[in-house]
């Protein structure tokens, strides 16, 4: 490649959010593309966001900005529970999730279950940032649907995590109904779900049926929060957590803080668990509790 | 225009936020273009963020989630203080801002000063949403240079709103030690300020530098807090707030929430006050911490 800084001459990937908007990032080199039996894989090198994972056209992560993803679906329920050991994790193929669960001295097993095997492959070769902890001794990686996982598992989890794209194609049935229904099986008495979901500017409908779903499962407390995600379509994106018995909002902010010691992190801390449901914005709220009701 | 769905076939306006990354917009319609004395003025009527206005090709405002930032600039240093009457704002020439401040009783005058013009000519024309208060009876519109406007008033304000654009051109002033301190001067023994700073993720030294000058200033607290902004760079962006006495995280939770019954919000309640703050990811915290070390 030259050194020509004219960046007009270079190669650009661009994400349609919609027929009405883009996203557009300047790319390096492609360095991995294969179609599986489910999806199109692809591994770009990026100028602004470093190394990305591309499914079907649609950004999963990338080096630059997937800190914030990570550590907010994990470290949420895993904090509100004050002593979570066993752990779930469906979808999340490139293992971000799963590095961030594994800092978290009271888990004793993640059972890692990804449908996609090639993407499992993809990251691990291309993306060891992310990848880097798929093959810890506590993770045990099941290459199957998530769906049918649950539906058919006998396992109790205290922690569930949907790292999941979005809800088009085979991801389709981790925001129906069923799912919820048989997640709240598979969690015990006190666990905790949470769920990747979507867009507060785009998808509000959808929250507000997966918040119904999750009440109809059985689930007493249910929260989405929000946060900036600059690669995912309006940069603003939600998770959604469902919990037994424990309110993320009543957590010993001294329990994290000493915790944390021991865990590096760059967004969460013991302020941003409280603080990122007060901070979700009111339309939001208002649109839950109208769900909920 | 045709109806033909292609969106191939359509007008795109693109702002490249660097060399390296790219946010496309489709456009129904160019409604307004002007050269001022100070910049390039366009006002688009856009398929999925309505009307915005461009300034040097670059996005200040949209109809879809204009809400977000002039609810943030304005409510949370207006509720901060226990009762604002005199207020400044300098830029902001859509209005935005102006009609949130204007929400508030307690408000006596709004000094608006806006550096151009043309600005506000062309969003009273095009952007009603937005400027419909700029002739509120409260507000009082003076076009001059807002760096030169804070050196030579010997008026004082309770609150001070810098809702400046980027720190390019003639808004540069508006980032430097001189401007901060000209600001503290124009402000009460217990005055507040707060300003736009920029994304988190790609100017953390201007945020830093924004901290050093406010605390060189004599501002005693300093607290940035960050939202999304779907068409600002990396959809992530930051307001920092400058205090003399009131601590945003020590008001009373139940006075704003009286307050806004007879206030319309979408994005601010009481909950998102503090919750903003606290909610900042740790990065941010840790980065101003060591400026104002």
């Amino acid at each position: 490649m030259n050194q020509n800084n004219d960046f007009k001459c270079h190669i650009w990937f661009t994400e349609y959010h919609n027929n009405n908007v883009a996203l557009s990032v300047r790319v390096k080199d492609i360095l991995y593309r294969e179609k599986s039996g489910f999806q199109e894989i692809e591994i770009i090198d990026t100028y602004d966001f470093g190394k990305a994972l591309i499914l079907d056209n649609t950004f999963q992560t990338t080096e630059r900005d997937e800190f914030i993803y990570h550590e907010l679906i994990s470290h949420i329920p895993l904090f509100t529970h004050p002593n979570p050991r066993n752990v779930l994790v469906i979808g999340g193929g490139d293992g971000g999730t799963v590095r961030e669960v594994v800092k978290h001295k009271s888990v004793e097993t993640v059972d890692f279950v990804e449908l996609d095997e090639k993407v499992i492959e993809a990251c691990k070769k291309y993306m060891p940032k992310l990848s880097c902890e798929i093959d810890n001794e506590k993770v045990n990686l099941i290459i199957t649907d998530g769906i049918k996982y649950v539906a058919e598992t006998e396992k109790k989890y205290d922690v569930i995590i949907v790292d999941c794209p979005d809800p088009v194609g085979p991801a389709k049935g981790l925001f129906e109904k069923e799912f919820y229904k048989n997640v709240f099986k598979c969690l015990n008495d006190d666990g905790i779900m949470v769920q990747q979901s979507e867009s507060p500017l785009y998808n509000l409908d959808l929250i507000q049926n997966i918040c119904r779903y999750l009440k109809d499962a059985g689930f007493k407390i249910i929260m989405p929060y929000t946060y900036p995600m600059p690669t995912y379509p309006s940069g603003f994106w939600s998770f959604t957590l469902a919990s037994k018995k424990y309110n993320p909002l009543e957590v010993d902010e001294a329990r994290i803080k000493e915790a944390l010691k021991d865990m590096e992190t760059k967004y969460y801390d013991e302020e941003v668990h409280k603080g990122i449901f007060l901070a979700a914005p009111k339309f939001l709220k208002d649109a839950v509790k109208k769900a909920l009701e």
